[in-house]
């Protein structure tokens, strides 16, 4: 590929001007940017490039915040349960808590909405002293178990903690300022104006991300430091203030517990009540709205808004219906993966999409091993990411890539440099044919159904790396680079919309998960719907526990479609269909797929394709006009990748070897029919040699490890 | 040991006489049975041996029976789900079971209780048509799942049902006929009092057992032919005749659908409702009313009755409170292992308990494979029942030992002949020591609770080999051997009768089955009352899934004194204690213990003793005076027996290493005070030295493989 430019964020770094340009040349980057904590000199800025600059409007205010102690951010807290020896019993509120992290909002107003259970039995105890630091109750009943929901102020901005913790770091800790506040809403207005004024070389405001960041609750014991993480939910968003407008706005109080909910929280996997769908709402609402204050605000001084998603992303979701009333003209992505590379493409809201690949440049990476230190190899962690995300990038459009860190860290590493230059021109040329119009898909329309729907498409939650175990992680970051229009719907989509935009139904997850669906399933329209829908010739493809839920005849709503049920011990007595495994060509050899021993076969028509001695791993079941497929589990990866697709042809009633595909799964290849080119990719760290029938006969090419071809038909 | 005679219950046979007083002899017979299917002859009848004669009364009256079509035994069925493609639907009602087995009862009272239900939704459909084997519902939801619930009379004797498919037979099946009926009662009066005057020589009355079969569905598809199969359940002892005594009695109407609970029925290792336990009871007053009245006929001709404890056993229970008022003189158990062992040996209310050893004098074993033909090794599967029985019979004393079968299939194997002389002799120096008095016991006093307390004492359903996956019949298996005082009781006597009189209380099953308790643990009143007991000096051991139930902060109700907890899957984003392994002499080198994923350590004191990487596997924590001790999972066999027995001693405050406790895991003893015998045992195929500590100091004893010593102190 020849070289090319445009299309690339350099993180520029002071003292390293030299490098700088050097590498903007060599990566054909048009934007240098800044990275948290650095600043560009003048020499930089005025080299001719774009320049973004990173601001993260909740912290970085600690003059002001102190001040203001009251316009913390805040969350619920909720002791761990103590045991009563006696009638009486005296709770220490911190004990378990990072007291570094959190501080006890002890004012009258917090105390309002705190609350005691008995554990033991779910009953709210009304009547509570609190006194300096500790709640104590009487009249209680011995032996059971008591807790406190109480408020607490976050007293350090959380990936400020994390990055000080790791690196340990001897600096002044961040606190973290909340909009809710009309009074911190007109500080932020004023400080942004000023900013924006005295950064006239900036042509992108980069927001890291709003104001609520992820959940991450520190504990007290360093055996057990990380009390609860999770990407998605809300419950940083909580103060006085907020509860009070709540309640005035959706006409109900809205309480501690309702966030506490036994001290098992709300956990985006997991499916939630009403009410906690109206306190997102809420937030959401409260998010768009003054985030569009300040998007205007940059707009006025001529400059662009990007938003960075990550972090302080809590109400911001790319794929929420009011995402595009922010006014942001670009949306970047910091991507490990296909499918947050999908995540980023998918949103139609935005100019500009734009990914941060990995590595970082910074000595360690997420898990402390070297990256850009000795013992680190860069490059190939480079290859390893591109892997993933080049998949993806052939199938949907991104427009910008970057990087982030410290661009010195690379000087050891001139191979990486080379890397980057290789794939950046890949990235370009790429970019070229999405230009030219859509890839070639196969007939087969997928639709993901969890609990979430469109808000939380191409996402599980986090990164892959934080919950490998999840199934639809796994299926997701399969689907990312296959030659399949791909929707996420809900089960009220499913209900009030139909499927008849669909071919294939996924849903794939345990029991209870949003992922799953969890009670969605006890809702006989949702039953109904999907069974004649597959009835008139749907596929339905579940992994794990899908459509599980309790209650009924058989754990797995979906049995009667699938062939398959799941016994969680109850029918140990009863009877389960013998079976021999059938060859099937849709399952590659090499098909990895952990079985789980409580299936069964629940019908004599079910085909089983792979099994693990009497434990069926993957199935096939006719219903109808249509079928039901099941896999016990799914882990991506190449060979169980290809498995994947042919399943979802096959159910579809599709031939799996027909056009654009290759004959050799560890390699893929994405057509685009309107510049009529066709690109092969190797996913192999070894060289590969495959045949791709096209409409022009069949191509053949042999491919380094990891390496792109590209074919003009 | 020197020959001994008595006790001993020696199958005759015909055209064998010879052969049958010559093992009589040897074996030290005082007895001669006959067996199902065999007649025996005069010359043995007049030999001078008691005489036991084997009656099934519910069978084996064919003319009668099929004079009295209506007085058959029944069953409630459910059809299997049929998805409706329209609005009417027709069920052919027998389609799914085996027509050898089931014959509907159509008739007018029968429908009565026949119940529709849409599964989709839990609605019973109160409008159905009937006609030709088939229910027609109309006005129904298309893409719902419907199933019939329906009456049908047992055609086939299920025992012999199953020796006749297995043995391929070609005889006229065996019909069973129900005493619910007065009829039935006078018929079964009548031929009973014949068959005690034409049977003068028969000493005792063997009956197997009472009138209804444990629960064995068969299938019409031969891919699963064994729907269910449950050794305790209660479905075949309905009738339209039986539920209209039932609601006059009980005051309210009892349905099909609480019988057939969803398809799932009611297996004895889950809990279920009260309707069920009232029935239970309304069948166990009637089984031993009549009962009563059938062994009060045999005690009028001066013979004795002992009940042989299978198959028609249900409302037989001999732990049961009616049990005493059979008026039983013998309880006759068959015997694989311990437990069952000392099942039989525990039941007061009988003068004489007899255990019948296997294997059974048969040309192949349940599971199909060879034992008294060529290829099997009787005498080595006679050593490894032996081994599991000894170590119950040294704890608890039985009566009489016997076998059962074909005594001329033994001719080609003339050490198993001696082998069970050789174990006859030891059987009754052992039932020696017992008259002498009680066997030393260890401190610790032990209860097993279970959602079925004292009444399923010394059983988890069925034999071992069906259910070996079960955690509970491991524990009480190994149990069945220790030097500890063990009782069963239930949720109800540990609230009612509190726990005064244990030391360590043990739970062990999985969420929802009867051995862990489901629901029992949402009453606070449980929980209150164990921990209570546990905080002043109780021992609570749990394994796999000990107090769980959902709604609560925990899973494990009792996570705050195991100080472990399991994630379901709701709190992948929770932390969890990081932890180390120490070192204990309790657990015994080469444990093993399946590890369980999803436990977590919920408290910085846990002691975690064993782990398979971050999962705990056995873990101790102190609660107060006293702990809790937790294992995922348990399976019996000599190292994990002793590591039980050092949990147990331990968590008691107990030394593992007292007297009259082997130093070598593979050999147990038992210490007889009153007599000062010491019987050292070796539960190994190899030979092993064991040094016991006894109050006459050291006693170092090497035995052969599975030996017996007996050592006089």
């Amino acid at each position: 590929m020849g070289k090319t430019t445009g299309g690339f964020t350099l993180p520029g770094e002071s003292g390293y001007e030299e490098l700088t340009l050097q590498m903007a040349k060599k990566w054909g980057a048009d934007v240098i940017r800044d990275s948290d904590g650095t600043e560009l000199s003048p020499e930089i800025i005025n080299a001719g490039y774009g320049i973004y600059s990173t601001i993260c409007i909740i912290r970085d205010h600690n003059e002001w915040a102190k001040q203001h102690p009251d316009k913390l951010q805040q969350t619920f807290l909720m002791t761990s349960p103590i045991t009563a020896e006696g009638t009486t019993l005296t709770i220490d509120l911190m004990k378990d808590f990072f007291d570094e992290q959190f501080k006890m909002n002890d004012s009258e107003e917090s105390i309002a909405y705190w609350q005691v259970f008995d554990r033991t039995t779910n009953e709210e105890i009304k009547d509570f002293t609190y006194a300096d630091g500790k709640v104590t109750i009487t009249n209680i009943t011995p032996w059971h178990k008591y807790t406190v929901n109480f408020l607490a102020y976050r007293i350090w901005e959380e990936i400020s903690m994390y990055n000080h913790t790791t690196n340990n770091w001897d600096k002044e800790h961040l606190l973290q300022i909340d909009p809710r506040h009309p009074e911190t809403q007109a500080f932020m207005l004023d400080w942004l104006k000023n900013w924006c004024e005295t950064h006239p070389a900036t042509t992108v405001v980069r927001f890291t991300s709003m104001f609520y960041n992820f959940v991450w609750i520190w504990g007290s014991n360093e055996r057990n430091r990380d009390l609860f993480s999770d990407w998605a939910s809300y419950d940083f968003t909580v103060s006085p203030l907020a509860l009070k407008e709540f309640e005035q706005k959706f006409g109900y109080a809205i309480t501690s517990e309702d966030f506490v909910n036994k001290g098992h929280l709300h956990a985006s996997h997991m499916t939630c009540d009403s009410k906690k769908l109206d306190w997102m709402k809420f937030i959401n609402d409260f998010v768009v709205d003054f985030g569009k204050q300040l998007v205007d605000l940059v707009h006025g001084y001529g400059k662009k808004a990007y938003v960075f998603y990550d972090d302080s992303w809590v109400g911001v979701e790319p794929w929420g219906e009011r995402f595009k009333d922010f006014g942001f003209d670009g949306l970047i992505k910091c991507v490990f993966n296909g499918f947050e590379t999908r995540l980023c493409a998918g949103v139609d809201a935005v100019e500009t999409h734009e990914i941060r690949l990995h590595p970082y440049l910074f000595p360690v990476g997420l898990g402390g091993a070297p990256t850009f230190a000795e013992g680190g190899n860069p490059t190939l962690e480079a290859k390893g990411y591109w892997k993933n995300v080049r998949r993806a990038l052939l199938r949907a459009p991104i427009d910008r890539i970057g990087l982030g860190g410290y661009l010195s860290l690379t000087i050891p590493f001139p191979d990486f440099q080379d890397y980057i230059e290789k794939i950046s021109d890949e990235f370009r040329e790429i970019r070229e044919f999405h230009k030219a119009g859509k890839p070639y898909v196969l007939k087969p329309r997928v639709a993901v159904l969890t609990f979430w729907g469109k808000l939380r498409s191409w996402t599980c939650g986090g990164h892959y790396h934080e919950h490998p175990e999840l199934d639809l992680i796994n299926v997701i970051e399969a689907l990312s680079g296959m030659p399949l229009d791909v929707d996420f719907i809900s089960f009220e989509d499913l209900t009030e919309k139909g499927l008849d935009n669909y071919d294939v139904v996924i849903n794939a997850g345990f029991e209870g998960s949003a992922w799953s669906g969890g009670d969605k399933w006890k809702c006989p329209k949702v039953v109904e719907t999907l069974t004649k829908w597959v009835a008139e010739g749907g596929a339905f493809i579940g992994v794990n526990e899908p459509s599980a839920t309790c209650g009924y005849d058989d754990l797995f709503r979906m049995s009667h479609v699938l062939g398959v049920n799941e016994d969680t011990g109850s029918r140990l007595c009863h009877g389960k269909f013998s079976f021999d495994v059938e060859d099937s060509d849709a399952v590659c050899d090499g098909t990895t797929i952990a079985a789980k021993e409580s299936i069964y076969v629940t019908d004599a028509d079910t085909k089983v394709l792979m099994a693990a001695g009497s434990t069926p791993i993957i199935t096939t079941h006719a219903f109808g006009k249509g079928c039901g497929v099941y896999l016990s589990s799914f882990t991506h990866g190449e060979v169980n990748n290809r498995t994947l697709l042919n399943l979802i042809l096959t159910a579809a009633g599709e031939d799996i070897n027909q056009n654009y595909l290759t004959d050799n799964v560890n390699t893929e290849c994405c057509y685009y029919p309107d510049g009529k080119q066709l690109v092969v990719i190797n996913n192999a760290d070894t060289e590969q040699t495959t045949t791709v029938k096209t409409e022009c006969g069949d191509k053949t090419v042999t491919l380094n490890a990891f390496d792109t071809q590209i074919i003009q038909l």
